[in-house]
């Protein structure tokens, strides 16, 4: 990249000419070029205000932490950052948001930092809430030369439709929202045209370097600090260890040094763990309450649709638990859309890594033969149809199959994580599990949805403590199974939407009966 | 995949319904599913007639060659097959086309097999003939679950134009062109719209799997293999080793075991080097004849572009010469576009490792400091515009910076391979390096390129025996170099179009001289 460097340079200084640049770079011929910077302050020594930022990390997993201390201390305002999420307010990217040195986030969920709320709320930051998998494709395609690439993520949401707020006036109005996307039909399925992300800088963390740039990343800190080194003009890595040229086999090098423009060592690194989780021995497991009744009746029932080889991916809260029932001797694979295939159980005290953590940012273990990759590639695996179940939470669900499950507008502002993404794969069976009814008693089941969509017309299976429900498109729901106890006109008074009862209606299973 | 699988048996029985897959899928709860199968001929039995399948490779490294035998034993017919190239007549996938099993070909390039290109003239056989990395980029969106992208790939020739010609009758005309893609302009720039490729089978080869499928590749041997896997309904992998699960660390699995659903393993590999090339020694190093000496010309004057910490890209043939005079003590990363970062000289006999090739199918050996990654990868990196120069040969050059090098219509069938992408990208110096006449003596500098363009407007310096031209937007071709004994006067006779003479023009410089 030395000579696409000078001639920017050389650009912005309006001294261009080809003639110029041969001049110069003669100049260079007997400068040993190296990519080994002395300290993360003089890494980021040029960053000037108003720069679009890509920054590696998973919640606090893998962030860039001395990259990110050096731009607080060194004050770079007005950035553009786009990060998957929103950190915590006391670390990581927080520590740049506590000090407002940003004025635009990109991201997929923001739910874990309030004072990022606040600001956005107080049109003080604007934020483009962009699915998570559609971040990780924008990135990887910035980097790969594609500006443009339809996808499925999105279609018939906000995200496509445009009227997402972006930025809130200081009267509490919507000032800016999101524009309407390009639509295309192929093969008789909807895509969303989205345009690729190219960045200024890129500031990652890896685990180790060698002096060329070639990247290894430790478990499933690679997220999305491999896809962001191939997407900006200067990508910046901090790593753990530097070690010599050679050292690293060709085979086990994650990122290619070319993508690769200055290293620093770190040293005396923080890592936090966002959320730390404990496997539970048998006499620490929490006593059973009625609403944790509740939802493992629903994780039981749940555990039904699992098959011997099938990958899965369970959404945060309920859907995890169902994990806890998969039959002794089946090998069901759980995906993580961090970057893990092949999860296991929470870690004993003494296998906490904070390099090792899920979805839920709680840490975790992986089982053997599990697997690490990046975010592009694992938004890959996902919106490409790989995982045969994903199965989710849900605030609403239509009739007709969609699904609102990421915001209520003008109270709750968290994001979308990846759950738009995890809906819209085409051959990946849906199955949306929660309670029946809202607190108050609404039913969240309904002929059609008012809050915001996170998908159109692709639930398959609904299972909440009361009934299972197929979804069929054309057909709507047809009930499968109801709960001990229930008739079924109980369960159409609690349910905003017709449904047909499917003639080899049953009780509503549970696994380990018979 | 298993529930997809079921429900497209089912739904090609026209015994489709959500009730009965369930029924079905349950009574394989016990049976414990294993992707290994017992043979080569036990894992294609099922593949029928008429099937699209992808073939992993680059010429004859890395193929699948025990799936291959048993696919010609099983004489599936009627097959589209995806693969970059047609390998050579008596091996790998020629075996394929010598027993008339394929009617359609999907591949970048053609030329090293005589009866795929006599089948396709005597209009036995289509091929689409599409730029490398677009077939790389169709596969990789295809696993991913994108329908379609943009690429600059192929803007301005026939591949974006239309009229390319995929089948020719029996009577020597062109029955079947491919059509116009539609086009897009993004930042200023002019993309071409192309859609992704997803078949019905992939037939790929790594080094070691294990049996839940996860894959790690030997070297160079990763090419197609890696892309492909993500993208078919069923990928069938042939490996040289099984190993337990758990013995391939999660880090350094190529692909995740999601993506595979048969694995055999193969014994007595037969593993081909197409072109053997081995260090020369000073005893046995070839007399220069004339047309050498023009040769080392060219590339001595090309090395003068090189400059510490750059990553260049070498054409088969003359451009690879350059690299001979890469001065000592300077550090320049060839990149080759089969899937290697750090190309080394030749090998000596006891290096030679067929799984370990150039572009040019010629055995080489990599440097310290070397990476390996799958076709996806190394042209998400050439288009991406993170390699500073490519060079390659020429048969016409245009004074708009036109290239055209990769077919002469009604004679010469060769293909683009990757040509088309490494011109593409914005940002990567494009230098041609090309005799400065035919051999009639005829002008290969035109106004106008006469035959089908590689791309349009990508040319940024010619290098010539005769002379150095730069070429710029708007401006045209300067004269900024000339050879020794020639006059200006002398070159605008054997030169086919019009040129500037730089204020600065010297003498042809050559590298180690002052």
């Amino acid at each position: 990249m030395l000579v696409q460097q000078l001639r920017k340079v050389l650009t912005n200084n309006n001294i261009y000419s080809q003639h110029s640049i041969k001049l110069i770079a003669c100049y260079s011929t007997n400068v040993k070029r190296t990519k080994i910077f002395e300290s993360a302050t003089a890494a980021v020594a040029d960053i000037p205000d108003g720069s679009k930022i890509l920054f590696g990390g998973f919640g606090v997993c893998g962030i860039p932490e001395k990259l990110i201390d050096a731009l607080k201390t060194k004050g770079v305002k007005d950035i553009t950052a786009v990060s998957n999420n929103g950190g915590v307010e006391d670390w990581g990217i927080g520590l740049l948001i506590q000090q407002k040195q940003i004025s635009k986030m990109i991201a997929s969920y923001v739910g874990e930092n309030k004072e990022l709320v606040r600001q956005y709320l107080a049109g003080e930051l604007a934020i483009e809430l962009t699915p998570q998998g559609t971040i990780a494709e924008k990135i990887r395609a910035g980097g790969a030369g594609i500006p443009a690439f339809f996808t499925p993520t999105g279609y018939g949401t906000l995200i496509q439709k445009g009227g997402a707020p972006i930025k809130y006036g200081n009267n509490g109005k919507v000032d800016i929202v999101s524009r309407p996307k390009p639509v295309q039909t192929f093969n008789g399925k909807d895509y969303v045209l989205e345009e690729s992300i190219f960045a200024d800088y890129a500031i990652i963390k890896a685990h180790k370097a060698d002096p060329y740039g070639n990247l290894v990343f430790n478990k499933s800190a690679r997220n999305f600090n491999a896809p962001m080194s191939r997407a900006a003009k200067t990508t910046i890595v901090e790593v753990e260890d530097i070690v010599p040229v050679g050292a690293l086999t060709p085979s086990e090098i994650h990122i290619p040094g070319i993508y690769v423009d200055r290293i620093i060592k770190g040293e005396n690194y923080k890592k936090r763990v966002e959320r730390l989780r404990l496997r539970e021995s048998d006499e620490n497991k929490s006593k059973s309450s009625p609403g944790q009744e509740l939802r493992e009746r629903i994780a039981k029932r749940v555990a039904l649709e699992f098959r011997d080889g099938m990958y899965v991916n369970l959404g945060i809260g309920m859907p995890v638990l169902s994990s806890n029932y998969i039959p002794k001797g089946m090998n069901v694979m759980l995906q993580s859309e961090n970057g893990i295939l092949g999860l296991g159980p929470f870690p004993t005290k003494e296998q906490v890594d904070p390099d090792l953590i899920n979805a839920g940012k709680e840490s975790v273990t992986v089982v053997p033969g599990a697997s690490y990759f990046g975010s592009d590639e694992s938004f890959a695996m996902i919106r490409g149809g790989h995982v045969d179940i994903t199965i989710l939470g849900a605030m609403e669900v239509s009739a007709t199959g969609d699904l609102a499950n990421w915001m209520i507008p003008g109270k709750l502002v968290k994001g979308m994580g990846g759950a738009m993404d995890l809906v819209a794969a085409p051959g990946t069976k849906v199955i949306i599990t929660m309670e029946h009814n809202a607190k108050d008693g609404s039913p969240k089941i309904l002929d059609k949805c008012t809050l915001p969509l996170t998908g159109q017309g692709i639930v398959d299976l609904i299972i909440s403590e009361k009934a299972v429900f197929a979804v069929e498109k054309g057909v709507g729901l047809t009930l499968l199974e109801i709960a001990e106890g229930l008739s079924v006109e109980d369960l159409r008074l609690c349910t905003g939407a017709q449904f047909e009862v499917s003639s080899k209606l049953k009780k509503m299973a549970q696994i380990g009966e018979n």
